[in-house]
């Protein structure tokens, strides 16, 4: 572990002045969150809460597996929750905790006598609860739930969810654990780990902290306990619909598992909370856990994109360097929990390359699901389509709307981290702070264009004269980049991505740091077989694609782009309120003297176009033509 | 329609000689047909024949639809019995013909006094039959049982199977028509128009014809008569589970059809049955729409290999240029379907681009689904592989191997044509028969070591002199072939694809033809955008692949061929039984400046490495290394 501890400062006490970042949270404030509420009351999700009732038919049949995503609706509720109590931490908002108290009374008339709590089971089968962890999501739920109360507790000061949650969480501390008569459960999909440490961190209450730990540490031991469930079911074990256990991770204990398999979210999370209780419990075992699985899911398994999982049957892993680009899963909610776990990782070790995948990740992989409307989205993010795709205003399983929501409404929290005597900048873009530093409040402000510019401005106002480390986050990208501290250049001597300036700061100074942001191709490992012969293009934190918007004439894949050409960065302001676009001299790849032929002995000939490139985020915002994130290299 | 009208000369009057396909037929005389009945009869194929019985559980169960496939196990018996006539005619064998005359005997115990027949139907749910056509394959499985009666009998002249099959057949025409009290239907799954043109050229019933044009012309029309049918079994039309009429192309009546879609063995067997119609019928619209749909298949829907249907949900057709290699699904019945379509548009027009696909789906598509050893095979034949993808012995619906053992026991059907005064040779290597031209009896006899040299030699030997033209096949990759008479060049001036020599024949003249077969690289359009960059390597009617086997070192997906690198064919003695390959100095694509890492910035760099590459129908023999048929392109 690190001898200097850096903690996350948190978003509610950071302020966001990023043109970039305001206008996302905007949307998100204004038009994503009081959408997703109705949204959620129009599918049926809100009314669900309301028991007892008459079960209603089902509103989202079960598929072929028997399954209805409907058993999830709890999670999507809690999810809302905490998100709208990110966006109260903005501004406080009548309308929208008139919402959250009106959910919070249905969820207190809905909780059993005991502290269970889950509206399907109490709805419709209150004598099945805790009999298929496997498939059935209840402790998923519950830490939706939980993460919802202790987000609205933090926003408001109103205890009446937390002391739901809680009385819940009571509950299943009593069924679950290694006690005599305790079940040796563990979740089908892992989440409440996440939930229990931030509730530990809120309440210091031990037995939450030993509650997760034993959920993660109780995973895919044998005798296994969704053989034995199935077994007590009267189902057939081997007739799992997943196939195998690896699906969720319990195929073996979670210490011993050095490959990221199965659903990609539930690794995700899996893997947040073993961080979270590497750091909590100064567990060297199990951080070690974590740094084998960053290293396969980083070198192996992650799209140029920081998208995770490439197939939709698990929604899930494959294998090493299955990167298929069309028909990429990757799902935002994955990339979305890369994040999670990126930070989490950061707070083990102060590393540039957790940063680099956590900024990679928040710039492409997750933004891209939601749309420039606020109330779009996209679940899957491939890195290619043929035309077609069109983002959805919601979906059967809406995880991924809520977890684009309640990143966004919290982005500020990932931007900086403290330690006694030391502040670092991960992120970039415009984010004001006061927090303690060697002892003397210190005001920070950070100003910039970013990710759009690579100048930085750092204002520094301490109360009075304090020597502490100003360590700036340097990215893998930015090569050459330049400091200086009140106008005299210093040296950056950048260790593991953060360079560290260290001296007594005054108030009125300003550190200025220019990262150099070239546009530059990206080539993958050549083990990626789709990606052979071909590049990415990347700005600074921002990966680029080509769409047929910018570049009509035919499908996108019939451009290719010499290895020589040069790529022009240029502003436009006529798309998306303005957006750094790249530009270069490259083919279009028409018929040779093979003419219309399918096949010809002929190969294609090459006329002149010009190539258009867009950040990948925005993809998908003006109709659905086609889009290609790895565009054809030719070698001129 | 043309003037001279060609017509196959039947399999059964040709003898094969050929050392390529000696081989083959060998495998599936000796191997293939004997284990194919040991499977029928170990799933409970030829059981489920043995009526009256209780019925047994399932032996496939059903699927998320509610289909089973055991529902067309009468089809794959009928197959097989096809196949193994065919088998008969090549020798006379005791056992197999007790084998066929016990299922004849079950058939005929199994067929209901009406002359119904169909052994799910009578076995299970009798009082169902004819409630389902758009799924449940009553009238594909009569289709199939009639193909095999008219086989079998043409093999040994015993007719029980045949009159039980008339019988049903009756029953049919009964069933079906637009008389009153008739059912407006037609098949789910296209086959039984192409049974009944058989039965109509074995009997010369006028209403076989009748019915085989029915069901053509039916298809489609409005109103829709799935929809019909589902309202009256009590179904929505609506959640019909493949989605659209398009499925099974009756989404709007045939004649209309100019674009190829749904599922691909479905549009192969009813456009065979179209073009079978056009001819009994001079049906010249009916030719039209044949040649539209062709248009469209081979100009932006057919892989290099000829197989046919990228996607595996539907397995069949999406939308132009939209050819996946990894996902390919083309399954081999596909490409076996569409050799019956090329074969009939052939016998339409004398021309030779249908001669081209039909060879092309004959060496690659088609004979890729089975294996060396004639017991395993494949149903999808996927044009990339990562490695991993292994032959099975059996399938849960192995309609793909009856099929590939029909065609390759009756592929000299296939070789050639005649005329009143003129023979075709399509196929090369090797083929014997005696033919009436100008009056007179004609031996003829090709000889080659085809596909794997180009010099043919064909002897003629007429009882008396006669003049007839002799028409010669030249492929389109056969640029500059030459020819000669009894030594003395002749000069070539192809039309439609086909060469005429016409002159007074005498015993003992003998032509030799040079075809010229370059090894030689194929581009795709470029729309086809996975192929963009990258050229598949091809040599005379052999497509060609790289195999992880000859090409050790790492996926071949790390291959580079420079564009101008020459291809050198060379024959291996010591690969199944000898074969060409082809070589090239090619490059291997490793790990450039940037390491190991997933991403970099520096481009891999590429080390000098011989590529190795085979015919494509021979891969996967040898374990299941990875594959790849595009290969990667440099430009130097």
């Amino acid at each position: 572990m690190t001898r200097r501890r850096y903690s996350p400062v948190p978003f509610a006490q950071v302020k966001l002045t990023s043109p970039f970042w305001r206008e996302r949270l905007e949307t998100v404030l204004t038009r994503t969150i009081p959408s997703q509420h109705a949204k959620l009351a129009e599918v049926g999700a809100l009314e669900s809460l309301k028991l007892p009732q008459p079960p209603p038919p089902l509103r989202i049949p079960r598929n072929s597996h028997g399954l209805s995503t409907q058993i999830f609706w709890d999670s999507d509720v809690g999810k809302w929750i905490e998100a709208a109590s990110y966006a109260l931490a903005h501004r406080r908002d009548a309308d929208i905790e008139a919402k959250i108290d009106a959910i919070v009374d249905d969820l207190a008339r809905a909780q059993s006598p005991d502290g269970y709590l889950n509206s399907w089971y109490n709805g419709r089968e209150p004598e099945k609860r805790w009999t298929n962890l496997r498939d059935n999501h209840e402790l998923y739920n519950a830490g939706h739930l939980l993460e919802g109360a202790i987000a609205y507790f933090r926003a408001t000061g109103r205890r009446k969810m937390l002391d739901v949650m809680e009385r819940c969480v009571d509950h299943i501390a009593t069924m679950f654990g290694r006690g005599p008569g305790q079940k040796r459960g563990y979740p089908g999909h892992q989440e409440i780990e996440l939930a229990l440490v931030k509730l530990y961190r809120l309440t210091g209450d031990r037995p939450r902290l030993d509650l997760a730990a034993y959920f993660i540490d109780e995973r895919g031991h044998q005798p296994h306990y969704y053989t034995e469930e199935a077994l007590a079911r009267g189902d057939d074990p081997a007739s799992y619909w997943a196939g195998t256990y690896e699906y969720n991770q319990s195929h073996i204990p979670v210490r011993e598992q050095t490959r990221m398999v199965g659903h990609a979210v539930r690794a995700m999370y899996m893997a947040s909370a073993m961080a979270d209780l590497a750091l909590e419990l100064g567990d060297e075992n199990l951080k070690r856990a974590c740094e084998a699985l960053w290293r396969d899911v980083t070198t192996a398994q992650m799209y140029v994109t920081a998208g995770l999982g490439p197939k939709d049957t698990n929604e899930g892993f494959t294998e090493p360097y299955d990167l298929p680009n069309e028909t990429a899963y990757a799902e935002t909610c994955a990339s979305v929990a890369l994040i999670f776990w990126a930070h989490r990782m950061l707070h083990l070790d102060l590393d540039g390359r957790y940063a680099d995948v956590m900024e990679l990740a928040l710039f492409n992989g997750a933004l891209t699901g939601l749309a420039r409307d606020g109330v779009h989205y996209f679940y899957a993010n491939p890195l290619e389509s043929r035309g077609g795709r069109r983002r959805w205003a919601w979906h059967v399983c809406p995880c991924c709307t809520m977890n684009v929501s309640r990143l966004v409404a919290s982005v500020a929290g990932y931007a900086l981290s403290v330690s006694g005597d030391g502040v670092a900048f991960h992120l970039y873009g415009g984010f004001e702070t006061t927090v303690t530093l060697a002892g003397v409040k210190v005001a920070l402000r950070e100003t910039s264009a970013y990710p759009w510019s690579c100048e930085v401005r750092i204002d520094i106002d301490p109360e009075a004269p304090a020597t502490f480390d100003l360590k700036l986050r340097i990215p893998e990208w930015a090569k050459g980049a330049i400091a200086a501290v009140n106008g005299e250049k210093v040296a950056l001597a950048p260790v593991n991505g953060y360079a560290t300036i260290r001296r007594p700061w005054r108030k009125g100074d300003a550190v200025t740091l220019d990262l150099k942001m070239p546009a530059e191709r990206v080539y993958a490992h050549p083990n990626v077989r789709m990606d052979v012969g071909r590049a990415a293009l990347r700005r600074g934190p921002l990966i680029y694609c080509v769409e047929e918007a910018d570049n009509p004439g035919g499908p996108v894949q019939t451009l290719a782009l010499p290895r020589s050409a040069p790529l022009d960065a240029g502003w436009r302001t006529d798309l998306f309120g303005g957006v750094m676009t790249l530009k270069a001299s490259a083919k279009r790849l028409v018929p040779g003297k093979g003419g219309g032929a399918l096949y010809s002995t002929e190969p294609p000939a090459a006329e002149d176009a010009a190539l258009v490139a867009l950040p990948y985020h925005l993809w998908a915002n003006r109709g659905p033509g086609s889009m290609q994130v790895w565009v054809a290299e030719l070698d001129g």
